[in-house]
């Protein structure tokens, strides 16, 4: 009997809320438990369960990486949030205004650390495997990190969709992707079915990251509890406005140019007016489904009964209709 | 036949000197290069050599560990220079000054991260093994730095010997001793062996510390290169000062009190003299000679032929007798 997500998830969290770092020194450790409580959806982890219940029960082992996926998540989010200068995460202070920078860089990097700890709990026929996934990821993450700031310093002329791809397939997908395969290989996949099982992964990281576009210019702000067009007040390079570059004409360039270079109390209306105009929301829409597609047909691609895909076939399909 | 430091430094070098991260993104991959490039004394990469050459032959997996080490220990300067908003390293603008604080923080993730991917080089019947020390090793020089940062925020008459000793235990210690310690652990070194081993490393560690402390107030600025009494004009916590609190009387105290709260222009003067008056540069002296002896014993209990632990030995005189 293969697993919900609903059900792993209150697995995982049950395994995730035991205390995973020392009480002291207390500067050091506290601002790392301050993040893992303030929640999240635990994609990650709970992906890497479901990659393993994909070809075989559930092991211990799938519980060890799941624990270090969600650790190095929490890190990128530590670190991240002291590069974007973020104050919020999941509406409560980020750890850097609460402990200071300072605490923050430190508390990140023995957050790094401890994910390879749990790592380093999987069995030995594995090991290797699973370090060398887990670091190959963790370095893709990071360059797609550097990415983001490299763009995000680019006039918007000079990102093209295709860079733009590119960057969200490391910052966000080979994670949702490499957890998938870490799940696997613990499962005993064979090559081939991991390679469509990563595929899969990089696919929906990507619809995912378009929902979320999508979410953030066109959702409900009652639903999503994120402020209305929050990426168009603070100039965020996003599927819809690169796209909305692309295929704006001059004056409606002149428009996006103006509104990216001004302080225009009316920004997210009017940016909004040129999305609707392009009718980038139903274009969004249509790619959402066509990665979703590509998606469905890694998932198809692998090589077990497909009564063990349901779990991860409606997984998809919450995520992807979601409308927080 | 035992290769000595220097024969042992040059092999490392020629490794190390092979391009270790890729090309792009550049503004991720250049700071971390740079730093490297810095140069340093390669102490702990060679210790992990000697410890693997007490027990056995050179292995290649030796220096896959080495180039961990000082991978992982480049990395701890990169961040550490962020906290500490130093200037300059090794005499050249520290990374965040060069390429910013953003790039630095994600420089130093992905040079954390790079280290594991070396490690995971190793045989996999080593690996379990290394991870775990390498790992454990890796949050004790984190925790350091927080108490570090913890005690320089302390008014001086909170902050013990003791404590003292165990912040630069974890700061500094552990490190060169985790190094010996991997590297034995790859020569085939038994367990009773290694904890001499370890032991050994912590205690050259705290005499090393203590010379460098030493240096910087009473060594010959032409020959360390760095200004005289650094640390006294920045109110650094060293063995020095915390041993003159403990030391002084009553004016004593006072008069370092005033010092560390004023910009007294003779202020490198003034501490200095105190020091001298309480004979600090001895007391120094024997305290790091009193940690060599430990450090000595510790050796000594090492049960292999006393020829193999020459190198060790020479090595020893040669870091604590330095004048830079």
């Amino acid at each position: 009997m293969i697993h919900s997500f609903k059900d792993l998830l209150e697995k995982f969290e049950e395994k995730f809320s035991e205390r995973i770092f020392p009480g002291s020194p207390a500067n050091l450790y506290d601002p790392a438990q301050y993040i893992l409580q303030l929640g999240g959806k635990r994609l990650r982890p709970v992906l890497c369960l479901m990659g393993n219940e994909l070809f075989n029960d559930l092991t211990e082992d799938a519980y060890s990486v799941a624990v270090a996926v969600e650790l190095f998540h929490n890190f990128t989010l530590v670190h991240d949030d002291i590069m974007d200068e973020a104050p919020l995460r999941r509406g409560k202070p980020t750890v850097h205004k609460t402990f200071g920078e300072d605490s923050a860089i430190l508390a990140g990097d023995v957050m790094l650390i401890q994910s390879y700890l749990q790592i380093n709990e999987v069995n030995d026929r594995f090991l290797k495997r699973i370090v060398h996934i887990f670091s190959k990821t963790a370095r893709e993450v990071c360059e797609g990190q550097q990415l983001d700031m490299d763009y995000a310093a680019l006039p918007l002329q000079e990102v093209g969709m295709d860079a733009y791809l590119h960057m969200i397939a490391l910052k966000t997908s080979v994670l949702l992707a490499g957890s998938l395969q870490m799940g696997g290989v613990l499962g005993g996949g064979s090559e081939g079915n991991l390679m469509h099982l990563y595929s899969f992964g990089k696919n929906l990281g990507i619809a995912f990251q378009i929902q979320d576009d999508y979410l953030d210019a066109f959702g409900d702000p009652g639903k999503t509890g994120k402020q209305a067009g929050g990426d168009i007040l603070v100039n965020k390079k996003t599927f819809l406005l690169i796209k909305a570059w692309e295929l704006g004409n001059q004056k409606q360039r002149q428009q996006i140019e103006v509104l990216l270079n001004n302080n225009d109390p009316e920004k997210v209306e009017k940016m909004l007016c040129i999305y609707h105009g392009l009718k980038l929301d139903q274009w969004a829409k249509e790619e959402k489904s066509r990665f979703m597609a590509k998606a469905g047909e890694c998932l198809e691609n692998v090589a077990v009964l497909s009564s063990r895909k349901r779990e991860l076939e409606n997984l998809v399909a919450m995520l992807l209709d979601r409308e927080n």
